[in-house]
Formats: C-alpha cells, structure tokens, sequence
C-alpha cells in the first residue's frame, strides 16, 4: 500500500520551493503519495519566537548562499522576487479551495505558484496573479478569485495552521513518515531510509 | 596536494558532536586534512540573535529528537549530560594550549571530550575533569589546568571566537571548503561534491 507522506510549507519560504522541486520524483521511485499542505509560517514563528530565516545577520546571508548552491545543485534557479517575502495569503487560501475539488490541480497550481516566484522570480503572489496561474489551470477564475475572499477558506487555512502548529511543524518545509517529522529540505535521504526500513 | 577543511565547533554542540564522528573518515577517504576549531557560540548567538537549538519549544523538541535519530542512523548514541549545557571554556582554552604544542593531540582531546560529553552523557566540561581527559592521552595535568587558566590563552580563544564570527560562522558545526561556507552535520554530501569538483 502507498504510503502518504505529509508535506507542509509556505508558499514565501525557498526552501520549501526547493522541497517541492524534488518530492515528485522522490515520492514516485517509493511508491508515496504525498499530501500537500500550505501553511502560514508567522504563527510558528510566533509560537517559537524565531523570524523569517533571511532577517537574521549572518544566518540570513549564509542561508542566501546555501539556498542558491543547492538550487544549482539541483539544476533550477531561485530567484527572491523584489520585494521578497510576500504575503502568499491568496495562494495558500486559493489552494485549499482548489484541493477540495480537486487533489491535483491543488498540486498543479502549488507548483505552478512556487515555479513563477522562485523559478522565475516574478511577484505571483497578489490575489489577482494567483487567480492567473489558477486560470492557466482551467480553473474559472472569478470563482477562484471569491475563494480567496470567503470567510470559509480563511477559516480553513487558519485551521489548517493550527493543526500543523500543534503537530509540532516550525518551519518550511516539514514532513511526516506517519508520526515521524522531519525538517527540511536536506531530510530525503533520511526520509527514503525511514519508508524503505519503518524506522530505526 | 591535500585540501584542508576548517571545521569550526562548539564543545556543547550535539550536532558538533554528530560532525566529530564523522569527519575524520571523511576527511581521509577524499585526502582532506581537518583544521579543528573549537568556538564559544554565545557571541555568535549574540550577532545574529538567536539562543541554543535546544532552547527553543517545538524547533528544540524536534532538534532532540533528529540528533537522536541522526546518531543512532550513525550507530552511535547521544547523550545529553545531566544540567546541559554546561559551560565548556577549559575544554575550549585547553584544546588550543595542546594545539600550540602538537595539533594531534589536541583533537584527540576534542574527540575524547565529545566521546565522555555526548558519547557516555557524562559531565566532563569542569577544568579538572577536561584535565583528566588530558592526562589520559598523556598530557601533563597541572599544567593543563594552569593553561585553561592563563589569560594568554583565554584571550586566544576570544580572539579564535571573533576570527570566526568576522568570517560568518553563527551555528555548530561549520566548515569551511577553500572560502565556501557549509553549516550543520547534514551537508556533508555537498561538501564531498564541492571538495571532488572545485564548485559548482
């Protein structure tokens, strides 16, 4: 039987744009089904008192490098838009209300929105722009375009972030083998081990 | 011509220690030669502010539970000491005193101060124990213990701090490939692929 691998991230956070390069193909070779799942990351922060990665000195500049090396590494390009971060609110709203139609085309839109900010370094992250990449989809674009707006969605998302909160997720991206989390996106190695041998 | 990795480490840092258990192998299998660095990570934990892994709630549960996951993948085991952490200056200060003199021994000291902190769990950071630790590799005691005390040496690890600090270090373990900074016990693998192809 397929083993579902949950895979939270934020839709601002680079290494969770580099975690969504590879899960595809990692999934795929083990037969995993993966469980995308956007989150909020402020309210961990909060939660654990850390700030975004890059407002830190020193930790900020190097984790620059090391976002760029390992993207190089992986033969895609990160590029921070101007301006970076965003607040992705709309792209995290509109993919819950897009999963709950439809897995895939959640999926579909999730890489599409991390392959415009990150692979192409273009702000995808207005309402307006998300709703673009949605409709790139075949996805009607006014209703997208509510989506993000009803009252129900914003619950939704909230609640999804707090139900990974209380996971224990704190950053981006976050995994789980079944009750096993992991952190980062340097963990598939780790994570192959965990599904191939049920853990050690 | 060998490459020399600068490995710089906190003594308290389990993921130092993880690094410690690793290293030498690695070092010797791409013909590399480790300059060890021991550090006082409080003031890098000053610059960039942040506060110990292990300080913080959810990141701090999870980094205890992946150090443990890490060790055991590395078949070894990783103790916290009982009140940790505990202040490791005289392992700091001694370590160069055993540099200035021969550099074997004073990893060796390293490897045999992580082996009693982390490896068995016991509290070995006290002045008169590091001094044991010493002696047992032959080292002369009371002179040991007069060197964590000499205000040449203590200035020497102050200024080793600040050097590192002044070159972007801020966690444990870090190193150094040529110019090119790697952070965490992790990133082994790319600094393997850095050392074998001069960058990418």
């Amino acid at each position: 039987m397929s083993q579902t691998i949950d895979f939270y991230f934020d839709f601002a956070s680079p290494y969770g744009y580099l975690a969504n390069i590879q899960i595809d193909a990692w999934a795929r070779d083990r037969d995993c089904v993966v469980a995308w799942r956007p989150i909020m990351l402020g309210a961990a922060f909060k939660a654990v008192g850390t700030a975004p990665l890059l407002s830190y000195p020193l930790k900020g500049e190097y984790a620059t490098r090391d976002i760029n090396r390992t993207a190089r590494a992986l033969g895609v390009t990160c590029l921070l838009p101007d301006g970076f971060p965003h607040n992705t609110l709309a792209a995290a709203r509109g993919f819950y209300w897009l999963a709950d139609q439809n897995e895939d085309t959640a999926k579909d839109f999730a890489r599409a929105f991390y392959h415009g900010y990150f692979g192409e370094g273009r702000d995808v992250s207005p309402a307006e722009k998300t709703a673009d990449l949605a409709a790139g989809l075949g996805v009607d674009r006014a209703a997208f375009l509510a989506a993000v707006k009803d009252p129900a969605i914003k619950q939704r998302l909230k609640d999804e972030t707090a139900a990974a909160l209380e996971r224990g997720v704190f950053g981006s991206p976050f995994f789980f083998v079944g009750d096993e989390p992991f952190w980062g996106s340097d963990r598939f190695d780790q994570m192959a081990r965990w599904v191939e041998t049920g853990g050690w």
